[in-house]
């Protein structure tokens, strides 16, 4: 299994607090250790590295961890698989509409299993086809395909927020299924299992990472009209107020705030015991 | 203006002596400042990095410095123009029948100013749309449109090879146009000015570079089988027999050696002087 991170924010913010606590995850405190991947949004444009190494060993991780990149859309992908292809490493990109697209998955899905009748493999290769093998850059250049289809230029932000979550519900049913997305304007999180987020804004206070011994008090690095939100798999600091997804919801952040919400009438949240066993046995 | 750099190999290998006088270029002997980016194409994936700072400057260059890649095509590109935006910067990818293709290009074009009507202009956002504001990007957008329209899969080698050469020759038309282009498999090369090429192989010299005050033996880092090409907008080396491509000229290599050229029928060669003559005054 994976792990995700991302963070919105209104203004250009750097990860690199939460980077910190994750990055252990890829390596020192968990074992996502099969390639490690991040992309940036910058404000003049995508920077996107990926390594199949881990990214407690990675010198593009190192470059992370010691540049100061600031970015309004950031997703941060630590890996756990059978392999250590580059082709596999995540985040994927594409693009459609001129935008670059930012996709990063949880889970394992079982679309290769699929028969070539099932709804999931039609259409593959109309416009966007897997390069890698994974079934989670499938799953994106499905979700891709559909919206290309549908939407010959690009929706309003309401269309395409419901449609996307049509298209993750849909993609849930092929088996575990838990991502982060963006285009650089917003940040689509949707829980299959795990998925949790804090927003941190004025007044500021302090938080502690639970993977290393590291304290901020963002007093002292934000201004006062700065907001980001910060999601992950699991929560990456012990003393915050961390909202979790309930399973099958859809959010979506800009500039720091919630924009969307789609949660399901009966909402179910799962333990971090139960979630973290479900990807374990996937 | 910009400088192309690409190596096409038999066996994964290392760019670092190439790149060691490349990235000079960069901010020391040549004013190419306002962008680097390379394109690894290693056994297991694409490697891309891009950057919008010098290659002189950028941490992303200092890794790639310090770092031993080996990959059977790579592609380098620093980049001399009015923006510093990481949108505009080179090598641009995209993915087409599943495979990744990685583009870059030097020169300056004038699509901006054809008529919505001329031909370059049409089916722009059928597949593939720039994400930044290059006609570089633009260029590689409609070379893909054209071959996605043409070819649902993927065809031979002799028919993409011929019809890449079209591509580029109709792309000439519209200004200056060098270009290098990868699929991991080949490296596609184009000439409209200046373009050379030298091919290392057993029994192996040495060179010294032109930027830098730095020597190799290639005898001691390859084996006897290794196989290498090197392009680059003009020699690296002072000491090598580098070829010209003519104006117009279209060369592709796999695995080192040369698999397909089309030199026009009255090939004209510029000299170095001339040719960057004609660049500083596009």
């Amino acid at each position: 299994m994976c792990q995700l991170l991302g963070m919105n924010s209104k203004n250009p913010a750097d990860i690199g607090f939460s980077f910190a606590g994750f990055r252990a995850r890829g390596g020192l405190t968990d074992d996502h250790v099969d390639g490690f991947g991040i992309a940036y949004f910058e404000p003049t444009g995508l920077r996107l590295y990926c390594d199949n190494r881990a990214a407690m060993d990675s010198p593009l991780a190192e470059l992370v961890s010691q540049t100061r990149v600031k970015a309004d859309n950031t997703i941060v992908h630590i890996r756990k698989s059978d392999d250590q292809l580059l082709s596999n490493a995540h985040p994927f990109t594409r693009e459609i509409w001129g935008e670059a697209w930012v996709f990063s998955h949880n889970g394992k899905m079982t679309i290769k299993d699929a028969a070539d009748s099932d709804p999931i493999k039609q259409g593959k290769s109309r416009h966007y086809c897997p390069v890698g093998d994974t079934d989670s850059e499938f799953a994106f250049c499905y979700l891709l395909n559909q919206l290309k289809e549908q939407f010959e230029y690009k929706p309003d932000a309401r269309t395409l927020y419901e449609f996307l979550t049509v298209q993750c519900r849909f993609l849930a049913n092929y088996g575990l299924f838990n991502c982060l997305m963006s285009n650089g304007e917003w940040m689509l999180g949707y829980a299959n299992t795990l998925l949790f987020h804090v927003t941190r804004q004025t007044p500021f206070g302090s938080a502690a990472l639970i993977d290393v011994d590291v304290t901020m008090d963002f007093e002292t690095v934000n201004e006062t009209d700065d907001v980001m939100t910060v999601l992950a798999t699991t929560p990456l600091t012990s003393d915050e107020d961390w909202q979790q997804l309930a399973v099958d919801e859809c959010i979506i952040f800009a500039e720091g705030h919630m924009v969307y919400q789609d949660v399901p009438t009966r909402p179910v949240y799962l333990s971090i015991e139960e979630g973290l066993k479900i990807a374990k046995n996937a």
